[in-house]
């Protein structure tokens, strides 16, 4: 895992503040990512030359966070045959469901995988990105089982620790 | 108004059964425009060169529309400072609704002027293209006051058609 | 640029905090605009007889912010054939989803150019009639090529200060 | 009752179909209306003129059907003091949704007393005009009771048929 | 105007903060109104008679606000034949469209008057009431006119403070 | 399971073609119900003394269906202690959404068991309501346990027919 | 009722804060309850095994509060033919809509009782529970009755305090 | 690719219909997928046995798709730690925003990669797969170059045909 196989693209630096929690997670799998601030309306061609280029530095998820008409991911899916992420962020008035419906509804043909709208989607972008990695890298599918595990024993021992507080009154 | 000024770009050739209307309605305003089918998603770079290109040939006004996760008003006005129309247009399962808010909610910097969803859309993004040209063309703009009188009048027409048949009971 | 090509007109004054954004905007790319109050429910009158009389001082442009049942955009677009801009403002319950559907949704003959909601769209509105502008402008054509460009440049820098940010730890 | 004191304004003839249920139920209380085909986008003077003078021949209460931006009842109310109903038809992609939010939520100041979306509504648009008339007139007063009274045995037979269809198996 | 011919129900007492809006838009028309907690839910029997009995006093339109699933206002039209106006108020996560649809959608036969979500509908609601009860009143008639011309007035000073703010710099 | 231990109401005859999925679900698990059409706005005292007097001739647990504002339910379980199930039927413009909300949404004390909209919670209602019999009947609660089982290997058989079907190309 | 025969089943321990209403309404009741923290998708075999076992324990009614993709009643009732309640909570951007309809949209032959979003819905789904155990315990159907008398004189009371309040001016 | 690696998992067989396009679409690709119908809330015994097994037959990634409350893929995803893909469908009033809400909001750990609503995903989805499956599959790689490529030629060639078509008049 010494190579960089992960790119967080993010459509504003404002995003940074949701999305580092993705590149946390990932970081916690030991998996390290590329991080940009590339925009498909602003900066549609400095996104072109990157996403076709990404595919020669070894980068073979992409993860995409954007608010609003958020096309990015679209955009990047549109340059590459690589599996991209969509993370549906939260600005201004409607909630994230202007982005949640821009990512999801792509059409025929290029595929935007979409997780949930803002922080959790953060975080389960780099777990989808991790699942998919794990494909061809029997170390990660191991530290996912792991994960797996230690998320369900987490939620037994906050059963327990409720339970007690209960039981003390 | 010899030379072509508009350009109408779809995104799937099935979109042409409602854009046709836009079509027609600038016909019948004298104006003609290039029709393309150009993909955000399936041919960005055909997009790109064919918008990148369009001022020079003249184009001054953009009108895209599409379904879904409709990005191509947005994908245009990423590489055009020339005004772009967005019509979203009713696919699949969630009536527009989704290519709504993927124009409307376009990031600061780079608007899509959009008008309503399907075919009112249609021929009201060919309005407000002839409303934008006659900024610089008299004839288009007295054009434009008659059909605003004609669509009045209409309107008492049938408004006396309506009370006859009532009063004939 | 001397003459004032553009007006903006609020639904009520509390509209002013969200669209002085719109103002300010097209005063950085020189564009003087008239403001004013006027509403479609509450001044009809004036609000019809400023529309009118706006074409005759060489206003080209409309933009109208408005909220709830937002009126004002289909009102000022019912007495000219110039071009109006929608800006849908959030206010009351329903989040600008209520001003969003009131200004897109106008029907056959009449558009409305409606932007994202909020303030986004009050910038936006302003770029987009700046772009309608630099039809018969070419001074302003070149500074939206500027805006353009520097817009990118700005997503650029952001980009190298995040990732060296990322670097440094 | 020989005078007519209600007004059903149509924003488009093709509104008609739905609204002329709100003439008819209105006729069944012997209440006359007059009827008008008036859009608030396409002939706002007309509109203006037309509801202005009503006063004067005695109009009392506004029934304004429309769909889309349904702005119609919104610009009646603009020009009286007197109260409107608005229905909101459905026309076009979003069912209604978007013409019972462009009326129901009008600024302070200006009400519009909003029915339920299409053909319920535009009976019900005709109930309130009774009712709102019956403050002044006790023959309706009396006329509702019996209406009210109808009802209720209506849905009382119709549960004893259905209930001996079930016991008949 | 001696005698209160409004009433005002509302279905919690957690709802006076936004529903005193109206009783005092009623009283700045001398419009005197009956209070009272009632609820369609938690005190059906007490409601029925309030109702029932409201018509003897002389009551001829009720106001009723309700959030959640507001059946506050058609449970009030179930047991009267005067005009009930409905006042949709956010309760909840889901901010008034639960309280909105739940008024506005009554059945065929049982019209409810629903004005806008919140502190707006509140006092359009007195507004609308007003405008009823000035069918059998002319002084009332005369205040809303005076009231309207005072609206307009307050739109024309705030633009002119506005532009003499924007003027100054 | 001689006695009749549920009510169905309905609140409008054109709800049975939909609600007979309830009344023949709950005939398949040997469980008789009474059939009512009551309406909380049509006929509320004719529905308060059904409700009341439910409980005298041994009804148990009532199912309603409704469309629009579905108050019915909610009016149900204002006269009750009982548990009372909520039907929400599509009818008019809004598809159910609007008697989804009406009754979800019930406020603190008085609960409305709301299960799926349309044809599915038509059934899902008998079976809850089954469900619910069954904390007394330990002969339904025998028959639920059989329904489940059927049900799980109805999938499986469909699931190996699929297959076969696949298989043979 | 010395024996518990309810249980709280929470999908993540910051759900505690609002359905602790739901534990504490019960205790009200004089009903106990287990409360097991479960994740339908993070302990799925710990939660398959918790609702097997819980027929054997007593259990008879089960409450799961969630948010977002809210699978976790519909879980429960994958394993069990007792009556299961969902409660769907607020968590993330889109306000309790995503998890009330993951709830209350079950597929046929497996039904969830839904209740209101959030708090409301905490406090309900335990009154729904307690009229569900009255079925088989007399002594809570005694209760029942008594909670929605005091109900309806806190109404009164609160009704009557309003009115002192108005008449003090 | 001689061994399937794909599992195509159904919640009812009514899914089928549009679940097959998804298949024909991984067939195109040479990509074998196991088909099985298995519910989350009918069949949870079964289904995670049949998660649990998958992996030890090779499977690595699993496309599932279900309409109303649509737990499947969440539940698919309780089980594994291999890439789970979700395709919400249309079925029953709310034309798939439920299932799409209930796939995409999956909790934080457990991601579900969630595709357009109906046929347009469950085309999506398959490509999706075939995308991931070409991280550890150069083949594959390039004939989803080919793919793309192709996609590109064809809208290429439907502009020019409309072209044509239009230049004919």
């Amino acid at each position: 895992m010494a190579d960089t196989k992960v790119a967080i693209i993010l459509g504003s630096d404002s995003d940074w503040e949701v999305m580092e929690r993705c590149y946390r997670e990932l970081e916690s799998f030991g998996v390290a990512a590329e991080v940009e601030i590339k925009s498909a309306h602003r900066t549609p061609d400095a996104l072109r030359d990157y996403v076709r280029s990404a595919e020669g530095r070894g980068i073979r998820v992409f993860i995409a966070g954007a608010g609003l008409a958020a096309a990015l991911p679209g955009a990047v899916a549109a340059h590459t045959t690589w599996p991209v992420i969509g993370v549906p962020l939260v600005s201004g008035a409607l909630h994230g469901v202007d982005s949640l419906l821009s990512m999801v509804q792509m059409p025929p043909g290029v595929p935007v995988a979409t997780v949930a709208v803002g922080a959790v989607g953060a975080r389960n972008g780099a777990l989808l990105a991790v699942q998919i990695l794990a494909l061809a890298d029997p170390e990660l599918q191991k530290r996912l089982k792991i994960f797996k595990r230690n998320q369900a024993e987490t939620v037994d021992r906050k059963s327990q620790a409720l339970q007690e507080r209960l039981n003390r009154g």
